[in-house]
């Protein structure tokens, strides 16, 4: 026969913590609590095979079913001494659903099930409480009648106001037992009213009643979504918790409260947690009383005034800090706790793992170790990558009021405010003045980038989580939110407006990276302190990962964070933003006007020891390690201007006609740049142009080893290859430009030459591609462009809504497409070392910063990822998580 | 011992025809026409694997060859009974490359070789004629000079020049044999100047030189380019054929002439070609004097007066007719000859496959079928699909003069002449008037469609060969010339220029979409005509092929077409392309700028008439054959107008402000578009816009079904799917529909919903797809631009150089990439068939008119190819031959 129940209490339990999957994680931890000996409600779970059962038979419960439920409640009658539907002795129920995993839009509980005309008597009468008793039949009415006959709550809440009204009266607790009692009447007839029914007075009834209820909520529209959304199997089915009811409100000696077994937010080893005398759980939620604090040193601490449980209650809180330890060194896990004190005695309703901040988990996953808890494996699971990001960026102070005026993209973490301006160059101009600056833009480009160096955080109007804006500012550590589409610039008022506010350049504007919320005024953030914790996890992170970890940097600033954060190279340096200097543009653009080779020559010459100069510096900050240089990859028109002024002036400039310069820039246009002249099709139209920049690297690595004495070992790597042919066409004229430089410094080098894997036929073509190339390094942010057919800087339009319809679960661009993009990842390593079996392989697309994508990595093999300076601490613990999951498996 | 030289002549050789890799083309057909008792010149064949052996060891030649050549001249000097060297009765000889495939670009010949300064006089007293003998040793001189020791052949011109200058003279005819004489001398001189060498005298080393230089042009630059271009490979290598001399110019019963079996030109079964009496192969050539005709016939149909060679050699002349039957029946082909007659004899030079026109191509394999030479099967094989093209289109008169001003792509078949228009609505206009036209755009747009339907041919300075003006220009039958980069038009002057002309609105141009030239003025054109042979061909094609063949078609005049041209339904109806009437394009617009989803219902009301009413007329053309029909797919913003009288126009019409109409224009606007808020993703974010063509879809079934009785089976599609989740919604809504108009009139429908393969992803997941897709369209335009990331529309730029540079064999737009999108396809077809057996699977990209392409698809395994109406008979010839080269593998 199917056990379809489980029972507990008592200090036994037919279930424990690992049945979580048949009995819910409330059900489980109940009887888990239950069997360490702690004071738990008799009860017991349906389990979720049950929910399961119901649905593959047509809403139709097992047979064996009523008889164990029966039984189980004997159990309970039995523990309790109390009889369910007895005159004098009621036992009373609550019953709760009980999911595998948290299920926000399931019906939730309904308390005091058991109550009726003749057993309200009969609890008023024990509990010497007329009030209480009356008060507890209404409240079991109204959930009842809301959440199992469907009747809305709101009708009771206003017969309740009414009443108060007519009485003259603001606050329930200034209604005595009669009024209670005449409400209960009215709710009666409401209920009669509304469904042409009687109110349930048989409590077997209302049981059952209650149960329909917990599994139909499975089937609710809000619950299918949710799984859908958050990938939960309709198979998994919800358990049914019914457990005996305890009382926080029967008066001064009792009391109801939710406690952390660590502190939440900061993670300190102290207990957390609130309570209310006298009231039921919903009490302290609904907020009408301020709750008052667990300890003494806590209300101290607060500087409050209402008793702590510590002082009102001392066997009680005695007895709950000691369930604390007890729970904490049996899950060795912070708890999460829901109890209640009834006429002194304390009862444990639920406990489960805590959520908390990211410092919090931070210090508990350290602390444990520390105390033997745990072990440096475990501590290295407890912390989410992602919550690093709170811990390396200002975040917004919680308590600090703001106005929020639009909502975009959280694009790049952290917090900022500051004057609003509109362009780059003032960006710097401001900031050079000491003033903090926010630089609005409707979207970025390469020539913006001194200005959001220059500014706190970039806003755009338009553009998803890799547009230009995006990616540079989580490059540089800038907050950033990107495509506020409600944000209207208007470069020439110098204002924007949304939702109706006009903000004029100068303005203070806060805007929040992390939440994407962009608000009026300045909101004060709270600043970010790294502490040894941090360093003894990344330390563990390390010894435990395979992959490296390098960062996608070429300023120099940028390469010193990336240091400091602990990367191990540089797996991309994009060389087209060391070409927006002011000094340096000029040259840029003189050679895209140039009439013919000769011409472009001329220009890249005086580009030439400016690049170099930048690659000496890089290869100073990385004292050795290795350095991945991307040659020149966006479409030239990108370094042209747009507006007449600039165009004029661009031209003297390059001594050209205005005509000739506009003609040029008609001539560059492209209906689809992102598929257009860039990449290594550049370097096979004018070869000049990567021979420059070879030549730059070959000779800034031969200087740095002379000065140095250290052995630079550039890798340079050629962008949006397809074929072989490009490969081998290009890299004869690099292999040539470094047999040059070589004769000519007299300096033995050595270097690699790979490419890029960023369109889907150079994964497809891996195997010819990898004949050629030393290196594979995958471009997922453009692989993901061309696999999908989705531009980035447009996606943002209906990318929400695929979410929104389920059709996507995640954006591609910030979690790697395992089913689509991840198969050619996946197939360009195969191939590519089926070839070359020391074939190296990275990633230093966004992915490569993403924890997801990171375990993807591991799975794939690849020998590190490149991300983000402020990404690598995430990347270095999500690389160790992803050999700890393979290694449980 | 290796056996290097092969023997020919006197009725026996060697070698045969099926040594052509050996021999090369000419020797092992020469060997073959002496084994046939043809009079061939006696000769030998330095095989190709000679040459071979000389680059595998260093330019040395194999140790025996020396004796095998001695041997085999001996043989030659027997049958002439002339000896090398012999001062009295010298034996010369030619020498001659003859490559595996005909390969311009190497060295071609030297004739006369063995004269030296006492032969000539040896060969003058044989012949009896001084002039003779000093005019051959003079050309000889002349030839290896140039060929083998690197003279530049014009500075003999010159001496020529200057000699003809001093006698006062203008024809080399003039010279006598004195003036020979003198001038051997100077070319000796001139030669030793020049080459600091003597010119040799010796026969033996004159002939290892000629020899050597014919195996050192197989590595020039030039043939190795060629070769490249060719995928030749260069261990193939190059024989070498040394052949005695005979003389065309030993008087007036000598000749020589090139003659085909057939007319290459009609194809008729008439003997075709030219002969001069008293003259070397090289004054037929060289066009000084007027060639005459071989038959009376010919002659006389001309009007010429000189007399034929029927005629005026009537013995030499039934021996040349008996040769030409004696091949063609031996070889079962149309051959190409070259012949010489000495002294009345005659001798056979050459024989192989003739190239011919399309018509010719055509007109030779239904005849031979018809005489029994070959069967259905060969025919087949015999005519180049691409080929036909020029059957259906008109062509240039090849005799009318014109002033070419520009060049563009061939874009699409045919030559037109017309007014210049430079806009859509004017050439409707003009057309309307019975003018022709040709419209010259910057580039299309869908906008410009009904311009290019009134049009006879369409000209752009921009685009590629799958561009829109190009696609569509094809889909029509109208000639086009795309991506003319010299041709500047400029709008507001209504004129274009190019280099240095300018032409203005009204001025006629002539185009040719078959080579791409521009002309100035009108030049004739000549109209195609189909013979019954077409038919009698495309028949044993289609009894042939395994694929199905439809055509892409929308408007009602193409879809005629295309049955006309034998299309077996529509692959592909671009819906987008019926939203431009000016009547729908305002309730199209109306659409877009609405406020809500109630404001686009109300619009696409307008719509939903309009659409069925174009599917009705299509399902009645079609005829119950299946018809594919594509959602929506280009981005809104292709609807909307750009310039600011326009906006203001469209503004009024749909009664928003200018504004407004702006703002959306601008909130419309895309980086990508091609990678943008197209295709299936419209009918995500917008389903009522999909639910409005499922209705238009259904409704016509239902009408056409009611009306004729037929059971037509509309094919749905669902453009740029991604995934299976955006079939699924989307199949959801048009079932919905189905079901919908089924009720509401009362007509069972059957019908199937699939979708485009046109991104990498959908192909990797085509298994999960194909759970949900009851068909699949290979839409490789947009499957090689993600694929390959390269834009069509920007291609142009760079492509070239692709090609120029060897990285790109050919334009991946024009022909399948069989190594990477080919991949994709393939894998698309297997995961999607292993899920579902019975998938349909076609192909619509431009690539289903491609012949290389459609033996791709052949292979693998597609049911059907679906291409521009006017490719219809190239694609089931082309399907054709693609089994019949299964079958021979």
């Amino acid at each position: 026969m199917t056990k379809w129940v489980y029972t507990f209490g008592a200090g036994k339990s037919e279930g424990d913590a690992s049945l979580r999957n048949l009995l819910g994680g409330k059900g489980a931890n109940l009887a888990e609590m239950s069997n360490l000996g702690l004071p738990v409600p008799p009860g017991f779970t349906l389990t979720t095979d049950v929910c399961t059962a119901y649905y593959d038979n047509d809403h139709r419960y097992p047979e064996e079913l009523e008889l164990q439920v029966k039984s189980a409640l004997a159990q309970i009658e039995a523990l309790t001494e109390k009889r369910f539907g007895d005159k004098h002795n009621p036992l009373l129920v609550s019953v709760r659903s009980g999911a595998r995993a948290s299920m926000p839009g399931m019906m939730d509980t309904v308390l005091n099930l058991g109550l009726n005309d003749e057993t309200v008597a009969g609890l008023a009468k024990l509990s010497e409480d007329a009030r209480f008793a009356y008060d507890s039949y209404r409240r079991f009415i109204q959930m009842y009648s809301d959440v199992v006959m469907g009747v809305d709550h709101h009708s009771f809440e206003e017969i309740l106001e009414d009443a108060k009204l007519e009485k003259g009266v603001t606050l329930d607790t200034e209604l005595d037992a009669d009024d209670w009692k005449a409400l209960v009447k009215d709710y009666l007839e409401l209920t009669k009213r509304e469904t042409g029914k009687d109110f349930p007075q048989n409590p077997i009834d209302q049981l059952w009643g209650a149960i329909s209820a917990v599994f139909g909520s499975w089937m609710t529209k809000r619950a299918i979504t949710y799984r859908r959304l958050h990938d939960i199997p309709g198979q998994w089915g919800t358990a049914v918790n019914i457990q005996s009811m305890v009382f926080g409100n029967m008066g001064e000696g009792s009391a109801t409260g939710v406690a952390f077994t660590r502190d939440p937010s900061t993670g300190d080893k102290s207990y957390y947690g609130e309570f209310l005398i006298n009231a039921q759980g919903e009490d302290v939620v609904a907020g009408i009383r301020t709750p008052q604090y667990l300890t003494k040193q806590a209300r101290e601490m607060a500087g409050a005034d209402d008793i702590s449980m510590e002082e009102a209650m001392p066997k009680a809180f005695t007895e709950l800090a000691a369930v604390f330890e007890r729970l904490e060194a049996h899950y060795r896990e912070m708890q999460d706790i829901e109890f209640t004190v009834e006429n002194g005695t304390l009862w444990m309703l639920q406990t489960r793992t805590g959520k908390r901040t990211a410092k919090s988990a931070l210090k508990i996953a350290v602390d444990m170790v520390d105390e033997g808890l745990i072990n440096e494996d475990e501590a290295l699971m407890r912390v989410e990558p992602q919550g690093l990001d709170q811990l390396l960026h200002p975040t917004l102070d919680p308590d600090a009021p703001r106005k929020v005026i639009a909502r975009g993209l959280p694009a790049s973490p952290g917090a900022a405010s500051g004057e609003v301006v509109f362009n780059a160059d003032e960006a710097e101009n401001r900031a050079k003045m000491g003033h903090s600056v926010i630089l609005v833009r409707t979207e970025t480009s390469p020539e913006d980038i001194h200005g959001m160096h220059a500014a706190e955080g970039i806003l755009t109007a338009r553009g998803g989580m890799t547009s230009h804006a995006a990616v540079v500012a989580r490059g540089m550590g800038r907050a950033c939110v990107a495509g506020a589409g409600s944000v209207r610039i208007s470069y020439e008022k110098a204002e924007f407006t949304t939702a109706g506010v006009t903000i004029k350049a100068g303005e203070i504007i806060t805007i929040d990276g992390s939440s994407g919320e962009i608000m009026q005024g300045s909101v004060d953030t709270i600043q970010p302190e790294l502490t040894g914790d941090f360093g003894t996890l990344m330390a563990w992170a390390d010894k435990k990962r395979r992959m490296g970890v390098r960062a996608n940097a070429e300023i120099p600033e940028d390469a010193k964070v990336a240091r400091n954060f602990g990367a191990e190279g540089i797996g991309l340096c994009r060389t087209e933003h060391m070409f927006f200097d002011a000094k340096r543009i000029l040259a840029v653009r003189e050679m895209i006007v140039a009439k013919d080779e000769n011409g472009r020559r001329k220009a890249l010459g005086k580009l030439l020891p400016e690049q170099r100069k930048d690659f000496v510096e890089l290869f100073h900050i990385m004292k050795g390690l290795p350095v991945t240089i991307r040659l020149l990859d966006p479409p030239l028109h990108e370094f042209l201007p747009h507006e007449d002024a600039e165009i004029e002036e661009v031209a003297k400039a390059a001594n050209v006609t205005v005509e000739t310069l506009k003609r040029r820039i008609a001539e560059l246009e492209e209906s689809n740049p992102m598929l257009g002249h860039r990449g290594c099709r550049l370097g096979i139209t004018y070869p000049e142009i990567y021979e420059m920049q070879a030549r730059a690297i070959f000779e800034a690595a031969a200087n740095v080893a002379k000065e140095t004495g250290e052995h630079v070992v550039p890798e340079i790597m050629i962008p949006l290859a397809a074929t072989k042919a490009e490969i081998d066409f290009l890299k004869e004229r690099i292999d040539g430009v470094a047999v040059a430089v070589m004769n000519e410094t007299e300096v033995e080098m050595d270097y690699s030459i790979g490419t890029m894997i960023e369109l889907p036929r150079a994964a497809l073509q891996a195997g010819e591609i990898a004949q050629s190339a030393e290196f594979f390094s995958f471009g997922t942010n453009d692989l993901t462009q061309t696999t999908f057919g989705i531009s980035r800087d447009d996606a943002a339009r209906f990318l929400w809504i695929y979410q929104e319809r389920g059709i996507l679960d995640s954006d591609p661009f910030v979690t790697i497409d395992r089913e689509g993009v991840g198969q050619l990842v996946r197939m360009g390593a195969e191939r590519g070392r089926a070839v070359r079996a020391n074939l190296k392989l990275g990633i230093c697309g966004e992915h490569g910063g993403d924890p997801a994508s990171i375990d993807f990595c591991e799975e794939v093999g690849l020998d590190y990822v490149s991300c983000s300076p402020f990404r690598v601490p995430i990347a270095r613990l999500a690389a160790a998580q992803a050999v700890l999951k393979r290694g449980a498996d």
